[in-house]
């Protein structure tokens, strides 16, 4: 190799140690001064004998001038600088000459006189461009092949500082607290969080397989019973899921477990981790306590064990006007135990078009309702359109009092059973709320949801299952119905909800090792099976577990919904598909059979 | 359910709110002073009318009394308690009578005074005793079966809150240096560190894998291409390694990577964060900076590239001594181009029996010795035994001054290549050292070793491969002997070491796509392959990759030697087996058929 070509394929000032500046380290006080910067060439803009770029580093930019009759060197190295490449420059800061400062710009009053400057890098054509804030036009795979060109934009990496941060704030928070950081395994046992498990096959134990961890459940209550009684972890976390919404196979976690506590305690400690982490980082003051939400009380108001409460259009029962009603439709559902709800958009009447009514009813019947019915609100209470035909003037009248209505507004009906009435009626709250943006951005409403039932019935496996899982404590005052009337039985658990996403949720744990066997037959868990999986776990309770209970955050989720973003992809420094695919490095991909066999594995023929 | 049986089986104390007190909150001051304190029953002793226990909590223990004079209820509880049960305990601090003070515990001059006492969990027989200090007779595959017992140790815990504390101090001192934590994916392509991935089948993309990654390499230097600067990341690892040695298959790691820095750079902060955090955790001061040793000095004067400087006996070059030397084994050995060196094991003769040697002897072999010359040192420079009557009486005299040897003295010999030579003195070196206890435990010895090679040949690939990674600089000095001469070329990276441990290691990366591709071509990787591997990298390179360098530590193995443990899974909370099994959990395990359907494969047969 020649001398010449050694020198193209490294870079001198590897070795040397000037003393760098950050571009925003640099002020109009520092006028005269010589300074190091080093970072990438953003704007390069060549004025005949003046050449100017703006030098972007990771505390921002300042602009540089190239002048020929000042630096004849420097200008010349200038000329063959285009966009991203990398610079190191020497130069000497003066103010800016009136009428071209930047307002925009921290360092707008400005700039450098280049007196040297040193390629560093160069850098190939774009595939787009990097400076554009907004990814209007640039396909989303292609901003993730190049995902180091996507992040180099304010916005994405501006998101990745703030959750650094964010991670470290908790972290401080809980540390004073005297919370311990405990690691727990990756290569471990599945575990029955309901989503299906990534296996790793083991090579030392040929036919045996570990899972990877959808969250460190077991664990942490493993910890409560080793007597560290106050735990923490921020955790990635992994579910085999289709990826059909917003989700990551891979997932951060905020972890948390305490021992001797109650779910107030536990309300209230994440109460003030989250008051204070906005206090900081966002200098918002939250009030406290949040809102605490039975769940049946939102589920009849809001339709959801999620509600947004950022907007009104609450659910309304209206059962009592129709018990009577020549409406069959509505009064032979409530006398076969179903209800009659509603919901009323405010101005709906001018907001909609017949075609959206119509895409309205179909979006409704998604969500198993029957159909939609719908009236008009005129002038003098009366209706018009819809089902306004079957409707009394006095039930009009108890509608329009229980309903708020007004002229120009619009209500919704469901009658179904109350479970589908709500679920159909939320849905279509959210849905026109979006649709008309009546959500005010910029609030952040957090509250909890308490008082889950232990148990649902799951039509699809035909028998009982856990809403929250098998380790949640039911409440003390439900032991008596767990058998006789399982589904009755309410859960000592808690859903916490920002902006109507569920954001995080825990519970008080069982610590008897015989309520959680009298838990496992409920769910039909034989006692084999019981022992195959969690054996382990009924051995931990009966050797001193102490009463415990925790939370879990989705720390993708929370920054989502603090930055703004609609996707927790913004979020995340090298996120996947939907498909579960990175198109950065081509991952998953083909691997070669040698290391299939070396783990005792084969692929299946199609 | 009856009630009582309801009772049983919850804890009443879940939704009271007492206040509870930690034991070592507590002292003489809180003399009459009532308290609720919640803990573990260690070292219940029943004495007629007293019964006294032990209560750990988190903080610590204090002694309780329960006096059946003072309260019956409480005492009548009392009687049921075993070990290791939970309880909670209202109580009043009283002063201990004189004579019955503890010193050994922090609270030993008071006790609590029983009013009531509420049983939150009872305990079954323990399989092991938890009091004891030490874990002699205790087998570690029944001490990782009950990890939740083994884990109330007050050993094991405080060197698990010592882990939490340790890389809490690391995040504090890098996030006031304007690092960035930066989460990288699990779910990733296989890297090439030299070591077995672990695979993970991908059910959406069926006959596709990912891989857990050996080390976040790539993706941190995509960060900097990124434009962020400083990055780091306490983060798993995982390797499917034959687990011999003290290993883990998944293990933690410090990841840090900076844009325009120098080696020297790295090695500053890296020994500011070190002395922080034993500033601050262990009180200790430690010497800056840390000793810089090249490659080729530590491996001719320990015969280690992670050298253990605690103790001396250090490798001398003798082949001056034998060049003429009537002694033909060692004379032609110089004469083939091979060395002579040898170690002094101070009082070694009176140290070794004849037995001893001959377990030596046998010793150096393992390593490639093709045998061990030794002489004895006797009074006025006389040699006895060994090699003795072969070697003259100036090259004695000469040997004596060389290794500083006295009477009473031992001296080993090896007469081979300089790297065999080296190997083997070098494993004796720290072998001899451990058998006589010649290793002060309380030093903390840390250095630097640099300017390895860049390649080295692999006798089992047949050809040259990297001594690090292939992404690692070469020196610049050296870049024009890279193609005429590889072997000779040196590269910018360094090895952290701790008494004797490698810790930590890194290098200043290439940063140039056509140096990259260089190395790629001397290592006789294709371009195909290139692509196919690193394709994402070298296109990363060629849009702007600033200049860079990072080093990774292992936290598990410093951990292990700051807190003198002799295996890293006394600083893990849940560590598996050398066989990569976990006993807790019986992980890996068999797992349904089904399971295995979904993601394409099938187990082969065997």
């Amino acid at each position: 190799m020649s001398k010449m070509e050694s020198e193209r394929l490294f870079v001198k000032t590897l070795t040397k140690t000037l003393k760098r500046t950050l571009c925003e380290e640099i002020n109009e006080n520092d006028k005269g001064l010589e300074f190091n910067l080093k970072g990438w060439v953003m704007h390069y803009r060549d004025h005949g004998s003046l050449i100017f770029i703006d030098l972007r580093d990771y505390s921002g930019t300042i602009q540089i001038v190239f002048d020929e009759t000042i630096s004849p060197q420097s200008f010349k190295t200038a000329k063959k600088i285009r966009n991203e490449f990398v610079v190191s420059v020497l130069g000497v800061v003066r103010i800016r000459p009136s009428g071209t400062e930047n307002p925009h710009l921290k360092t707008g009053k400005i700039e450098i006189e280049a007196r040297s400057v040193e390629l560093l890098n160069d850098c190939e054509t774009l595939p787009f461009q990097i400076e554009e804030e907004k990814e209007a036009g640039v396909n989303e795979l292609m901003r993730l092949k190049y995902r180091y060109l996507d992040l180099r934009r304010k916005k994405l990496k501006e998101n990745i500082i703030f959750r650094s941060n964010f991670t470290f704030s908790i972290r401080n928070f809980l540390q004073k607290k005297g919370f311990f950081d405990i690691e727990t395994p990756f290569l471990t046992k599945s575990t029955p969080e309901g989503s299906r498990d990534f296996l790793v096959p083991s090579r030392l134990n040929i036919g045996s397989f570990y899972a990877l961890p959808q969250s460190p459940q077991l664990f942490k209550q493993i910890l409560m019973v080793s007597g560290f009684e106050r735990y923490y972890q921020i955790v990635r976390c992994f579910r085999d899921e289709d990826l059909r919404a917003d989700r990551q196979p891979e997932f951060t976690q905020l972890d948390m477990e305490m021992s001797f506590v109650n779910k107030d305690d536990i309300l209230s400690l994440t109460e003030e981790l989250l008051s204070g982490v906005f206090g900081e980082l966002l200098n918002i003051k939250l009030n406290l306590p949040f809102p605490r939400l039975n769940y049946d009380d939102a589920m009849d108001t809001y339709g959801s064990d999620k509600p947004d409460t950022r907007f009104e259009m609450t659910l309304k029962k209206l059962s009592h006007i129709f018990v009577n009603s020549s409406f069959n439709l509505f009064k032979d559902t409530i006398t076969g135990g179903g209800e009659v709800k509603g919901i009323c958009l405010k101005t709906g009447s001018n907001l909609l078009s017949r075609k959206d009514i119509d895409e309205l009813v179909s979006f409704a019947k998604e969500f198993g309702a029957k159909g939609l019915a719908w009236t008009k609100v005129g002038e003098n209470k009366t209706f018009d359109g819809g089902i306004s035909k079957f409707i009394s003037i006095g039930e009009r009248s108890n509608l329009i009092n229980e309903l708020n209505a007004e002229n120009g507004d619009m209500i919704f009906y469901q009658a179904d059973l109350k479970r589908i009435a709500n679920a159909v009626l939320g849905k279509l709250r959210v849905h026109l709320a979006k649709k008309f943006n009546l959500i005010p951005k910029s609030k952040f409403n957090f509250l909890w949801v308490v008082n889950f039932p232990l148990f649902e019935y799951s039509e699809e496996e035909k028998k009982i299952v856990s809403v929250h899982h098998p380790f949640t404590s039911p409440k003390l005052s439900d032991i008596d119905i767990l058998i006789s009337d399982p589904l009755k039985a309410r859960s000592e658990s808690y859903d916490f909800v920002l902006n109507g996403e569920e954001i995080g949720g825990g519970s008080i744990r069982i610590h008897k090792k015989e309520l959680q066997e009298q838990i496992f037959k409920i769910l039909k868990i034989t006692p084999e099976n019981a022992r195959l999986k969690f054996g382990f776990l009924l051995d931990a309770l009966s050797f001193g577990a102490p009463p415990h209970g925790g939370i879990a955050f989705g720390i993708d989720r929370i920054l989502m919904l603090l930055r703004n973003e609609n996707s927790i992809r913004d979020v995340i420094a090298f996120p996947k598909t939907q498909k579960a695919y990175c198109p950065l490095t081509d991952t998953p991909s083909k691997i070669e059979s040698m290391q299939l066999r070396e783990v005792g594995i084969s692929l299946l023929k199609k």
